[in-house]
């Protein structure tokens, strides 16, 4: 099934895939058109769009959700569902609270600093059959925890809109939710129009034209991140069960074409009981044939010599999700430096993370958790830094800052010290 | 001297305004290019192009700094600046302490998070006459405070390299100095080189080249941000000192002509005085021709009603620094939700900030303020989520998941679940 490699050949292949760079040339010029489009012409621009990509008309009156509308797609909902959203809800909540940062500033102190939410955030949701009303959660619900007084939802109208997602909106308590989609409605979040007020920060995944338009926008507005194809590493030896490891790599290979699931491991004999499962595994799923795309080209298991290659690997492949399933989890845990979430032991899969133990599941793709974050409270929070020195301490510091910024040419920057000395 | 404006026809005035929004349209072709070439042909194209730009030969050999090179240069600087130097060192590190992130995970919990920072880190510095030591300070220092293994430092070759930077390098202890600047290094920075290996995050200003090189490697490395020009909004009732807030405005006005300077007062009087003092200021600047051309395209006083007025007006603004020199500073801080750092009372001006206090001068502009922090220690540090649970507590969790991802027709995701509970 999966080809097995060993360490050394591994590396070199890791190597040679280098960094699974996001590359949107090929979509950037017609991005770059819509962006300015909407920037010029506002509502015109996004409701042309709309009927051209979407093949959908919106117009000033309708492209808002009304309440109505939105408690309609509530009760589409069966009960079970929204409860086990509720728990998933409470769950996320109660995780994102320990993340909020606390102000370290009183008036005795020379320096703080305090925190601030984002006034508004605009949420992605892509439509169609890839709805997934947990990403309204998991990008929602740290915004709310921030205390973000406006959150926005945008996503593309369709026959009809995905009543789990704006279900999944209501309870998280968005505050707009807009029928609007792709590259428009990221301009639209961006820079405003006449029906959509500009937003501070824009998160949530979408496809190569909505993130490509959120690389555009970026620095106009605060982005989450650039979301890639998604990935599992699973690090095992003989104390995982190759049934567990088997279905954890094929959830991850269903999800699209693109999808990355690699197993490393110090037990032969698990890796080729991994493969059989998998074999089997394979046949009973409904998305086989994405996943055995998946599984063909972007699979692998590795064969390691100890837990030190394994280590090596995973900080090298900095993977979005990390599943840890050795006896030695604590050493390993410790040498792990690139990973976007860790699932530690044979009872903590991915799907457990993905929608219920309250750990965010928008987590740095490609690569990119050697440098970022998955998103979290401080996706929608800004640190600001307070001076605070009284006219003994400055005194005190005077000689030399002018010394500093005379030193730099910057003479007026030494006068502001100066004038408040002189006597 | 500055146009004195009403409240109202400020609001109006600053929304024209708009976000000065970071546009490299014109040179992003050229940018583009010089990256695709370095990534291309590494370090040949990295030779080339400092021929071309700097008008310098490097070469493998000598492009990276050797540790004479480097002791030399310290020595060139005389000992009251390396001091003056190593006490804002001192105040730097101690601030930025305080923002080191604590793990949130022990093996008891079900879910937690810890922190990692990078591995490599890449510090860029302008060369020539805006060769800025204390931005060296301020880069590197946040990323020795958050435990960065590899950092190092890339300034474009000049006549000479500035000893000063090189001195402010040495003193933070950067591990390696190369003299190469331009969307070049940043391309070196982002995908490596034969003689430059790839770093995991870039940080610091540079010209608008430099700035679209860092937006265009974004996401195959992080940034810190887009910098552009600098500004400083005072906020001052007649408790402040007119021959103070003169100063101020001109030590911003003197960075470049696009640099902002607003005052927002609730006393004409002292906007009078202001625009006395900055006249007679001005006259006795050596850099009065830039200040001059600053002041008059950008800066203004405007008069306020009252305190919310001037709140509004500053979150409308999002200054880079603000200054609140009010009686009721309490009051009013707690409504400032946009500013990159705040400078309270009548001695502490943004020149204290910039070189000494120990907060970060790195700082969002344009109103960026809105979705975005200084930079920091978070700058050089990732959260990893962690799930953690036991089968006990995946058994109570199953039927919830399970329902979610077969929502979401995820079966996979289901079944990851089902194999762990099914004895």
């Amino acid at each position: 099934m999966l080809p097995i490699k060993n360490y050394i050949d591994a590396k070199k292949w890791l190597k040679e895939q280098g960094l699974k760079q996001f590359n949107s040339d090929t979509v950037t010029q017609t991005v770059k058109e819509i962006i300015f489009n909407v920037r010029q012409n506002k509502d015109a621009a996004l409701f042309a769009y709309t009927k051209q990509f979407d093949g959908c008309d919106i117009n000033a009156q309708n492209i808002r959700l009304t309440q109505e509308e939105i408690i309609n797609a509530v009760k589409q909902v069966p009960s079970n569902i929204l409860a086990a959203m509720r728990r998933a809800k409470d769950n996320i909540i109660t995780y994102h609270k320990r993340q909020l940062p606390k102000n370290d500033f009183t008036a005795d102190m020379q320096t703080g600093f305090i925190y601030r939410p984002v006034t508004r955030a605009g949420i992605y949701v892509p439509g169609g059959k890839a709805a997934y009303p947990s990403s309204v959660l998991m990008c929602a619900l740290p915004a709310v925890v921030a205390g973000v007084q406006e959150i926005v939802m945008v996503t593309p109208p369709g026959k009809y809109l995905n009543p789990l997602t704006i279900a999944a909106a209501y309870e998280c308590g968005v505050h707009e939710i807009y029928r609007v989609g792709g590259a428009q409605a990221i301009a639209a979040l961006a820079y405003g129009t006449e029906s959509i007020k500009r937003v501070d920060v824009i998160t949530g995944p979408g496809n190569i034209y909505v993130t490509t338009a959120k690389k555009e926008v970026y620095g106009s507005v605060g982005i989450d991140m650039l979301a890639g194809p998604s990935e599992i590493l699973i690090v095992a030896d003989n104390s995982a069960n190759p049934e567990y490891v088997a279905a954890d790599l094929l959830g991850q290979a269903e999800h699209d074409e693109l999808a990355q699931s690699i197993l490393l491991t110090t037990d032969k004999q698990l890796a080729l009981k991994v493969n059989d499962e998998l074999i089997k595994c394979l046949e009973k799923s409904p998305r086989k044939e994405i996943a055995r795309v998946s599984l063909k080209n972007n699979g692998a298991i590795v064969l390691c010599e100890n837990l030190e290659q394994t280590a090596e690997l995973c900080n090298l492949i900095a993977p979005e999700h990390l599943e840890i399933c050795v006896t030695e989890y604590e050493k390993l845990l410790k040498k792990v430096v690139n990973a976007g979430a860790v699932f530690l032991g044979n009872y903590s899969p991915e799907s457990l993370g993905d929608y219920y133990a309250g750990t965010n599941h928008v987590l740095p793709t490609g690569g990119t958790a050697r440098f970022s974050s998955g998103l979290g409270v401080d996706t929608y929070v800004k640190r600001i830094g307070i001076v605070n020195y009284s006219s003994r301490e400055l005194k005190a510091a005077a000689n030399d800052i002018i010394l500093l910024a005379e030193t730099e040419e910057l003479f007026a920057h030494a006068e502001s010290i100066k004038v408040r000395i002189k006597k």
